[in-house]
């Protein structure tokens, strides 16, 4: 059994994947006026692309993310299932027997995509001599992955979080390559919060010594930093409920209070684990670069109003946000859906009472298979039939 | 001219005042069962004691406050007031006409109170071997103060925040000894989302190899992690609407986004000023002890409600909460109305709505000077007619 009780080979999972590895020799100019002069992007493809390469969807991953959202890559029994397995395969709300689905590594990710710990031209990490980069760039980056699969047009792009930012940026990027956004759990705009946690996170990587202004490839990396930082952003992803309901005030391994600097409560317990997880598997320059992205990230900057911004979009819009979510409010997402409003776009917007803050969009899910799945499937059905009536 | 535009010998301020320090031999047994031999309160004191001690209100402070409430120590025209100047002196809401007030700084702080800053009976600094406390702890030494001072029973004990977890504790610890509690966006119980936000500042500070395990005091001090302590903290200060309303997603000395990892945005320079700021004037290992116990508080630990918890209290109380206070929220002080209640006390509860988050109870100074000051003025008048009554 595996962790969440599935085996690889179990009805509805997508079973054993593979990430695969694209190497781009064209320069990728960022917006920041930097060029990037090559790159690689790690992804996993899921199901089947049909013969007219219409069924494609693309999944965006959030801050902490990489290309590996389902299937296991062994049949080791204790190896635990991509990010997001509950939402690809058979069935489930990116049914794969329907649709293709791909997921790429972002750049500046550290999960096989061109990042910080990439090695530059000279051999050497790029660490800080990696160029900025912004969502817009992740997104300019994927279309060269989509060129590659030979996709025209993307049946959806979709994400939470982070990911929801970048299916945005490709309907404003690349309006007829993208039919449908499914934008969960996001914002349209980083607010000045936003901004301040994601800087509080860096601080804590600035303030270790280990960080060496990110020159520490070749010694001891800024783990503890790293692990406050992700405390930081942890923290902001649960609401008050679950952290109330998961750990409330229950001491870890004693009956009273121990009053001493280790562990006393359950909660300090869990925020250590998830510190030390995270150092475990992610790079702490990456997470400079991709915080930085999210900060820079603002739809509407240097346009009179959001909805001007938003003129260049053709897609359909599903928009999702989840009450008890107090990173990405629904507040934020209303901004982006009354934008699109204003401009006639085609959006479908759920405000779900969720009790799980920001990671509403990954634990509710059948809601969410309902929600999602639903969407997806009424709207590939009217862009099957809309075909046979053009053909007829 | 001050920094709040007023000189210390205007009318309304308490003018110039002096931090004065009480010696206490007597022994203090602590909560975890530890002993402090013997302690210091640093404190000062606004206005006159009247010929019965039946006029003094003791403020307590909040986390990184201090003894030094209101008024000035010099003439210097660049020296900024008391962390409350606002509130204290003639005509404002704990009027020096009425009342004596009372300030000390907490133990465990480092303000000129005992903590772990402070020489131990070998000479060197406590550090780590400062026992632990709690907020009945700094309540049990204060209580030392008022007897030095000569006063049987305090008109009022008033705090924001942690000083309202104190104000609230002297009624639990010592009923026949306050007549009024004044508890200002504050809880009677650190939710597991309080306890995670300390712990992750705490993380910041033990996360700096400066830190030692809090043995710094003849080397470089963990200034970088105690930075982050307080950033981290200060977050929670302020709502969104603050964050939003001062800086937006101003750039700080750019036209466009220099993209780079120095300061870009405006709300960067000001979390960085706050945690270089702090940790000029405060000490990493107070950081610790302060905010353990302010995690440790929980009136209704071990009792089968919070009302039964709250019986030993006699005072009458004034409790106020903030809209976008998200530290302390509504919900918590209403718990404690609603226990006070339940066992016939005398509340008075006013939700006020307030843009400024928890930092409100400072900002919102004519709406507190309306509210408290007026609480203080009717139930001195309600005093001093019934003490007029039992004397005809």
């Amino acid at each position: 059994m595996t962790a969440n009780g599935r085996r690889p080979h179990e009805p509805g999972t997508v079973g054993i994947v593979e990430t695969q590895f694209a190497h781009f020799a064209a320069p990728l100019p960022l917006t920041s006026g930097k060029v990037l002069e090559s790159f690689t992007l790690a992804y996993e493809t899921y199901g089947t692309l049909n013969a007219e390469s219409s069924n494609a969807i693309l999944i965006c991953h959030a801050l902490s993310g990489d290309a590996h959202v389902a299937g296991y890559y062994t049949d080791d029994p204790d190896e635990k299932p991509g990010w997001w397995d509950e939402a690809v395969g058979s069935g489930k709300m990116f049914d794969t027997d329907r649709f293709f689905v791909i997921c790429s590594n972002v750049i500046g990710g550290c999960m096989g995509s061109t990042g910080p710990v990439s090695l530059a031209p000279d051999g050497k990490p790029y660490a800080l001599r990696f160029p900025m980069v912004t969502i817009s760039d992740m997104v300019a980056a994927q279309r060269h992955l989509i060129d590659h699969l030979g996709i025209d047009a993307l049946f959806a792009t979709a994400g939470g979080s982070m990911g929801g930012m970048q299916a945005l940026q490709w309907a404003l990027d690349f309006p007829a390559r993208v039919r449908h956004v499914l934008f969960l759990a996001a914002t349209p705009r980083s607010s000045t919060q936003n901004i301040a946690f994601n800087e509080i996170g860096r601080q804590a990587i600035y303030a270790d010594p280990r960080w060496n202004r990110g020159d520490y490839y070749d010694g001891e990396p800024p783990n503890p930093g790293l692990a406050v930082a992700r405390m930081v952003g942890h923290i902001t992803y649960m609401s008050e409920h679950s952290l109330e309901s998961k750990f409330g005030r229950r001491l870890r391994g004693h009956d009273r209070i121990p009053y001493h600097f280790d562990v006393e409560f359950e909660v300090e317990s869990y925020l250590r684990h998830q510190g030390e997880k995270f150092y475990r598997r992610f790079d702490a320059n990456s997470y400079l670069y991709i915080t930085k992205a999210l900060d820079y990230f603002d739809v509407g900057d240097g346009q009179p109003t959001l909805a001007d911004a938003l003129l260049p979009t053709r897609a359909a819009f599903l928009i999702v946000s989840f009450s008890s979510d107090w990173l990405y409010t629904a507040q934020q997402a209303r901004d982006l859906v009354d934008g699109l409003e204003t401009i006639g776009r085609d959006v479908c917007y759920r405000h779900i009472h969720a009790d799980f803050g920001h990671d509403s969009f990954l634990v509710e899910v059948d809601t969410m298979t309902t929600l999602v799945g639903g969407y997806l499937r009424e709207h590939w059905e009217r862009f099957c039939a809309d075909k046979e009536r053009i053909k007829a």
